[in-house]
């Protein structure tokens, strides 16, 4: 099985270290930039190319890990009608593919990838879709090289789970980067915050996050929220996150 | 060593136990009910009471884990001169205490505490303050007992703390809440975004969050954002959320 990764991004490249370690030959890189392309590709001992017209023709699986507006100008100008070509967008429809191949799909790993943090992606899972249950199954074998968590999901679910995610992980993060804002402010480091972090994150293996809601606004502790907001008086950017959230929280903990 | 506790909530719970592990003795608990106060002080072997006069006046240490409006009707009524008082709230002030006795402190563990997730207390950071050096010393002495992350800080740096933990916990555990009700829409489980929140969670000890900030709003991904945006158009309370936060992480990270 040949494979050629379009893209070398943070996906891109924890992908294909994932498909090395099962074996799996990627045999060329593609990036529009040949930096990208070319520090990816030789580690994992493959071509590299930023040119379109140069990519590989004869692979049996194109993977496509790239920006989704990218990625609709891309897929026209790719030659190889008889492989199964694959995208790993979370809100891009499977159906991208349709106009140009009879063999397509997706392959979407549910997780945060740094380039600079390694992650265990036998842990993480990944979400497929095929146009026909013959390439879903070797979409499934594929996936299932890299993880045990495989899971069948149409495009509507899988963007819907993308759009979780956002919530769950990419404005989380933000929320960690205002919360180390204020620490930098009190000349408390961020360290002390972590456990509380973890321990956010690890409850709700236990319980649901309704449950778990914690603080001064599920209570509508007016005294401390109002010494919250004057500390944040001069921010109106915090200021309307933490007014926001703070009468949501309230107005959902009332209705229950 | 003998303490009173005046509450019976989450945070007084948890430190009860914490406290009796130690091998300290709690000799009273007082809450406004009854049930409440006999739950925890049968689970300790200690004596109730949901009657002010009736609180025990010879303890060495009153630890006061109320809600903050509750705290000032309380403190003016405790008659035990002699004993150090401490409360464990994040944004009350220690001098709450000072027109009323001569030795007091705050004792604040910063945590998220459910009646039924048990936490590993001594991972916690406790922040201590006190009126002086010789009260300090004793609420120091208490802390250890109880964990090893004991930190000095002022009420000032304290309030800012417990601010960057409601970002940090109680804001990021409703984002975890708006995400497991899209998933329930979407017929997922909520458990598929356990190891993407682990890891959001996980990635912040090894950088800091404005280095592992990931997904569209960084890069402006205007085909995703306009999607999500669709989904959301009937929920205006998340359509609000999904905007601020889109673009303040977008506002940042043009900047930097």
């Amino acid at each position: 099985m040949k494979i050629v990764m379009l893209g070398a991004g943070n996906v891109a490249t924890h992908l294909c270290f994932a498909l090395q370690k099962a074996d799996v030959r990627i045999v060329q890189v593609y990036s529009r930039t040949i930096e990208a392309a070319k520090k990816l590709a030789n580690q994992l001992n493959a071509l590299y190319t930023n040119d379109i017209s140069d990519i590989y023709n004869d692979a049996d699986i194109y993977i496509y890990c790239l920006k989704d507006s990218i990625l609709e100008n891309i897929i026209p100008k790719i030659k190889a009608l008889k492989a199964i070509h694959i995208h790993t967008a979370g809100s891009v429809n499977a159906d991208i593919f349709s106009p140009y191949f009879k063999q397509y799909g997706v392959l979407y790993p549910l997780q945060t990838f740094s380039i600079n943090k390694a992650v265990k992606f036998s842990e993480i899972p990944v979400l497929i879709e095929a146009n026909d249950e013959k390439v879903e199954k070797k979409i499934k074998a594929l996936a299932e090289l890299l993880t045990t968590k495989v899971f069948l999901a149409t495009s509507e679910q899988r963007i819907k789970l993308h759009l979780a995610a956002v919530f769950a992980c990419n404005f989380t993060n933000f929320l960690y980067t205002i919360s180390s804002e204020i620490l930098t402010d009190a000349k408390l480091p961020f360290d002390i915050l972590i456990p509380l972090i973890t321990e956010t994150a690890e409850k709700i293996k236990y319980m649901s996050p309704i449950d778990a809601q914690t603080g001064p606004a599920v209570r509508m502790d007016q005294n401390v929220i109002s010494k919250h907001l004057s500390l944040l008086s001069d921010n109106p950017n915090l200021l309307l996150i933490y007014n926001e959230l703070t009468e949501q929280i309230y107005e959902k903990y009332q209705k229950n």
